[in-house]
């Protein structure tokens, strides 16, 4: 079994470097990316939005174009295991899910996914197994349009710029008055 | 000049390749990690939060072990060019930002940070010589504690899981008697 342009042992290897350890859901993120890649129509712009904030945005960005720092991946957290690529422009396109209903011959998977036995009593190996035989059966495949406000990752980005008069640091004045942070939606 | 375990020219060509460009916003990221870097207590372990959604990033990405999807790095925008290193138990830290009071002496650096010049009429390697030039000059560097909302990047990580009614789709049940996609919350 192949994960992108990587052997199913390089892109543990690879993911594993990236994220500090060997998630299983790296393995899924891993899969679902390639899913989502051979069901889009080729040559296309597309951006991403992760619906869960564990594991899988790691995957996409080790295995896509797509980052967080570069705007072209998002994350929108509805908690579930889901990626969607989609044309940057028209929103058209596919959204990918690791289909619990699909895991009842795969019983370390199913405890993995649904929280069903604590972590330390998982068996790591076994899932990893799992996962190379189950290949691409477990995951659900759908078309989706991504609604507008979602769509053009950042539309900040033309945004006029000035100096906050509260902390003196430079923020894009469509922020209002001054910037978020002396607005009081700062992190500390 | 160096950017972590990388010499310069290596930095440039490693966040490229993840980022998919070399955005000016990178080589400022770089050196605020090895200045956050520098001045945090040995031997802790911390995790980063950016301020800005742009390119900085990609830098802790690359520069650290954190990620989005470990959860160990966090963006809260406040739309300042920020980042926040600090000890995952106390939220006691490091804070450094690019200072637009001190680009007096960077005129390329300026107009790009300011967003005086249009991002085409902007040279490139003009706004890199002077990044190297400047080396740690142009940044301010505070301590500060990260309120405890922001600490502990995924308090999520314990909560069950079950099947949502609506979709059908596995979720962490603390986010109520359905998934926030059948909540309204979905991006498509």
């Amino acid at each position: 079994m192949r994960i992108g342009p990587y052997g199913f042992e390089e892109y543990i290897e690879k993911v594993t470097s990236f994220h500090g350890s060997l998630a299983p859901g790296l393995l899924a993120g891993g899969i679902m990316v390639d899913i989502a890649q051979a069901n889009l129509p080729q040559g296309e712009l597309y951006d991403v939005i992760c619906e869960s904030r564990q594991c899988l945005p790691d995957a996409v960005q080790i295995l896509t174009p797509c980052t967080i720092g570069n705007g072209w991946l998002r994350i929108v957290d509805t908690s579930r295991y889901a990626v969607i690529f989609f044309n940057k422009y028209t929103g058209a396109g596919v959204r990918v899910h690791l289909d619990a209903a699909r895991l009842a011959d795969w019983p370390a998977l199913r405890a993995w996914f649904l929280k069903e036995t604590p972590k330390k009593d998982q068996n790591r190996d076994r899932i990893i197994d799992e996962f190379r035989r189950a290949g691409t059966s477990i995951y659900g495949i759908d078309k989706v349009t991504v609604k507008p406000e979602f769509i053009s990752s950042s539309p900040k980005k033309t945004s006029a710029v000035g100096i906050c008069p509260g902390c003196g640091e430079a923020y894009r004045l469509q922020h209002g008055p001054c910037c978020p942070a002396c607005q009081g939606k700062g992190p500390y």
